[in-house]
């Protein structure tokens, strides 16, 4: 039973270790959203044990807790059989991973760039500056680099490493998921060039254990307090 | 052989890389800093093959083309003698490498909130709220952090883990030495009372291979064009 620790009212980095756990139909505990599952977040992160998390998502699989979501992906994707099996897949898998993660910040920073201590009402013009250069450059770059990545697998561009699903096919999938949320004209302009990129984000939509999750209770929906915010006025 | 590909004119990401290659008095190529290097960089980004980088940082290693920073040093730890070599203790490294990583995003947004397409100079107001913030705050947060991990090793405080010097503790010593340049004051009141990460940073300093690496042409100094520049307006 691996138990998840992230804040229970968003998606936030936290999804990309669930859409793992959820694909593989692993047992897990999402701890911060259960009964007094917030005071057991808050006491691992002051925790004396030695390497405690910086901050959330962290995963505790039996005596190992673990921090960072890319560093969770890959101590999760080999035991869940969503990791290539040679060395090279693996670290070519957490690669991607990482360039989701630059992503990630990124969409973050498109509504809080001055500060995450500031509420976004008092970033708002600098939001507006920051959204229009993610939209118009960073956008296409990073999913016309994903694009290029599933063109070139020589496995065939159903995944982005490998022969097969790996954590890093289900985190694309998550992204694009955040990217239609928040800026759907943006994101829909630029999936209309990219067909192996919305092929697999189809593919893994229709992934059984993928499908019933993201009709469960178990998928909290997107919202403002997350990463990927839908404020129409930094969409176009 | 190795062959590092990163920008040749300042640290940045990719120092992390070359410390970690030094301190192991590992052969390398610092490809771009050569003759007709920057082509070759850059065919290296365009290129049609399997597994393309992103971005600069990227590693070379026989047939192995690996980019992403941790992802680089993930590989480079076992080999060069700098990770644990039990899995909890490498999971652990990559995890402070990745907060390292966290660090360091927020460091370069210090002096470009708004934007990496624009010049510092047509964001300076938004630097100076972005960098109270980071200030206060931030550096704070992430220097103490490190401070209870060093305390909190079961394998004594001269380490972040393990009881042998790692590319996470060479990492900390880089981060230090950028914060020490970038915002000389804000640093040197935060370390007066981080005795364990001071103690780390002077003992990595110490090393022969890395004090001789820190006099060589090979260390770039640190410039206005890398992460970590120092804008004494940002400063405080």
């Amino acid at each position: 039973m691996y138990k998840l620790y992230y804040w229970p009212e968003i998606q936030g980095r936290g999804e990309f270790v669930r859409l793992a756990l959820e694909a593989a139909g692993a047992k897990y505990q999402d701890v911060a959203r259960r009964a007094k599952g917030m005071d057991a977040l808050i006491a691992g992160l002051k925790s004396d044990a030695p390497m405690p998390p910086y901050a959330p998502p962290y995963l505790q699989d039996g005596e190992l807790v673990i921090a960072q979501t890319a560093a969770i992906l890959a101590h999760l994707g080999p035991k869940l059989g969503l990791a290539p099996k040679d060395d090279a897949g693996r670290l070519h898998a957490l690669q991607l991973q990482l360039t989701i993660a630059d992503l990630v910040d990124e969409a973050h920073n498109t509504h809080h760039p001055v500060g995450s201590a500031l509420y976004y009402e008092e970033q708002k013009k600098e939001a507006k500056r920051y959204t229009k250069n993610f939209r118009k450059l960073r956008i296409p770059k990073y999913l016309g680099y994903f694009e290029r990545v599933l063109a070139a697998n020589p496995q065939g561009p159903e995944h982005l490493v490998g022969d097969a699903l790996s954590y890093a096919d289900l985190s694309l999938f998550q992204v694009v998921e955040g990217l239609k949320y928040a800026f759907p004209k943006a994101a829909a302009r630029e999936l209309d060039t990219l067909p192996l990129v919305t092929a697999l984000h189809q593919a893994v939509g229709r992934l059984p254990r993928i499908k019933a999750y993201m009709k469960s209770k178990r998928r909290i929906a997107f919202n403002e307090q997350g990463i990927f915010r839908r404020y129409p006025e930094l969409d176009g």
